[in-house]
């Protein structure tokens, strides 16, 4: 196995154990950019010299924490002190922030490596930049996250930053093949990162393997650093196809189903969830308030940059403007109440199976594809990862959802690697 | 009446009719500050030739919108694309932002003047500026919003924008007399203000009357402008000395005995409010969750420009940085059960009275005074308003607290209007 195709996990113990450098890693995933970048366009920002740099300093000194040596790319509307930071907009082309967001400070005194800046949608938005899916360039790697996904996929950088308003993280993630997490709302520090929607934005992790995210998940909290203990017995999972379900398109129906399947035959209970009514409004609760909330955080750009911004955004900042503090505070309020209320639906379950997207990558990067199957979870500030655990029939991979409970994400993380390890990851993007 | 003593619906009104040009508004308040600010020190940023440049162009054009012509002043962490943001810190000194921050942009797209940036304490937090009282320079004017409070007190500036985490909006306007307003938590967009603490930061407004709270909460909100409808009857008011009582000095007690003596003279139905014993701990796990997202959003400065890091600031960051994420999400469980029990206690009412402040402006500006007291109701999420109606026997002014229900911040305004025609407002500070 090439140093890049390593895990992070196996990365940080190799460097830890004196097996390898952090200069070695780091050229392995530079070699790697630099014969794929051409084709995936994942990078916004990489400068090979001073990447070295710092991995030569990383392994010039001790170790400085579980993450020492580790390459990772950071979505390009996350601030870094010594890269410029364009969020994928020409109105910040060369920006360069005065810091690093607190994720990027965080993850740095933990011995991390900031390999570059990934492509982001215009301001995490719907607005698409230039990257393709790695498993084929003539579809979507999905978005906000595009870069992300597509550099940990295509086997760039072992782990990256992503974010997520309405489904930026777990979309590129399922549509690329890769483990995607959104934490409960509000746990990882958002200073630093341009806001989208406030009562929605979130840091995510793009990566490999559970055990990766986890080892993140535990730095940018302040955890110390532990084994990620997967459950003895087969978890009791509830499925949940959400009020939705109507836009499953087959693969999603089959990536389900054939989870459920197999989950089954590796002994687990699944029970099926239907929620009340009320929950087929939440979609357009969410829509509304995020189209609100963008059109504000946007106010500037729009009064002094409106023809540098893209047309998916113009309009939903336009949508957004039209909607009435009244409406707007109507949605928040329908929103708080189905929080309020999903607790009793999915207690007494280990973990919630849900669709991860619509389908698998649509054709084409003018669209990253609809964000409601995760849009769902996020408005429910409840913790949820992607698996890649299936494939479509034209070979592009198919993700599951997995919701854990509020607070409840490292309960949400072991039964995912308990999950995960049951059903065959899709492996190496690459290789098809 | 002087033109910068007139209140911003004054003054817009004034503009409006032609009676006065956006440039003499302006020049009034430059001329106020050019002759009280060596004593003050209420400024971080003023350069009155660019904002008479401003007035002018405001004065050459059509009405943008309700705001135009009016001189704000901005609390130096919130961004300014035409002016350095320092954050009341030697880490930001001349650092210039790309974009004004979203509150800045739509004042602007109202027609607001940008007066100047007002000092911070360091990143809003507890680590003083440079500003005194404008009633008495021997003691703080309070903080973090310092110099929004003190500049509107001293007639500087008809209104300014604020933050409050704890209670950096509502302790300064209770201790330097004016009328100060943090609104139902997530009410107001953030973009581009550098966060203290990520469960806790709201913009807040400071001003002279409630009337122009009301006007700048509907440009901020996106509402049409409308003239604020105060009940017809004498509202029924919950008097609630919260668990924090103990740390109540005379002069709060008697500003809030005197409150509630006036205000049943003047019809109003008066019952105590005790709330159980959990509120007890709600300030503890305030603190707490506070230092804990303090020391990850300064991680950055932490990392890199420690020594230059206010003592009491960096006291919070090494106590933050002690918390374990188990104990911090302990902290955010139980304000949560605090949120969602609230509502029982204070329905019913039409406003709940509280303290506004542990008492008066403590001597000194070593310390911005403690936050417990808008702290409590910050925590809880509900919005908030201070009002000067009394004065410590040292002619000091101290505030009265009153709390709305969760999202009825029209209504709370509504009230409080009522409520401050009936105790007579302080007046001019600088006539003391």
């Amino acid at each position: 196995m090439q140093l890049n195709e390593m895990s992070a996990s196996e990365i940080v113990a190799a460097i830890a154990g004196g097996r390898v450098s952090c200069v070695e890693v780091a050229q392995a995933c530079l070699a790697r950019i630099a014969e794929r970048e051409d084709a995936v366009h994942a990078w916004a920002f990489v400068d090979p010299a001073r990447v070295l740099d710092e991995a030569r300093r990383r392994d010039s000194e001790s170790a400085r924490g579980p993450l020492h040596g580790l390459p990772i790319g950071i979505k390009d509307i996350i601030d870094t002190a010594d890269m410029p930071t364009a969020m994928g907009s020409p109105i910040y082309a060369g920006h360069q922030p005065r810091a690093d967001a607190a994720c990027v400070a965080i993850v740095r005194e933990a011995g991390a490596v900031i390999l570059g800046k990934t492509v982001t949608a215009q301001f995490a938005s719907m607005s698409p930049g230039p990257t393709v899916n790695p498993h084929n360039p003539a579809h979507t790697p999905g978005g906000s996250s595009s870069g992300s996904a597509a550099a940990v996929a295509d086997q760039m950088v072992p782990a990256a930053f992503g974010t997520q308003t309405g489904g930026s993280v777990l979309r590129p993630s399922s549509y690329c093949g890769v483990v995607g997490y959104r934490p409960t709302f509000g746990t990882f520090n958002m200073a630093g990162i341009k806001p989208a929607a406030q009562s929605f934005d979130a840091l995510g992790l793009h990566a490999r393997t559970v055990d990766d995210i986890h080892l993140l998940a535990r730095v940018l909290t302040g955890a110390a650093p532990a084994a990620l203990e997967v459950p003895t017995a087969a978890p009791v999972v509830g499925i949940c196809r959400t009020p939705l379900w109507e836009h499953a398109q087959p693969e999603t129906v089959g990536a389900l189903d054939d989870a459920a399947a197999r989950l089954e035959a590796a002994g687990c209970r699944l029970v099926r969830i239907d929620l009340p009514d009320e929950y087929a409004t939440l979609d357009a609760a969410r829509v509304a308030a995020t189209a609100y909330e963008r059109s504000r955080a946007m106010a500037w750009e729009w009064a002094h940059r409106r023809d540098q911004i893209g047309t998916l955004l113009q309009e939903e900042i336009l949508r957004g403007r039209a909607i009435r503090p009244d409406d707007y505070e109507a949605a928040l309020t329908r929103l708080e109440a189905c929080r309020a209320a999903i607790g009793v639906h999915i207690r007494g379950f280990d973990v919630v199976l849900a669709p991860a997207a619509d389908g698998a990558a649509p054709q084409g990067i003018a669209s990253t594809g609809n964000a409601r199957f995760q849009g769902f979870w996020t408005a429910l500030y409840l913790p949820a990862i992607t698996l890649p655990t299936s494939r479509a029939s034209n070979g592009l991979p198919v993700g599951i959802q997995l919701v854990g409970d509020y607070r409840q994400d490292e309960k949400l993380l072991a039964v995912a690697k308990w999950v995960f390890e049951r059903l065959n990851p899709v492996g190496r993007p690459s290789d098809n």
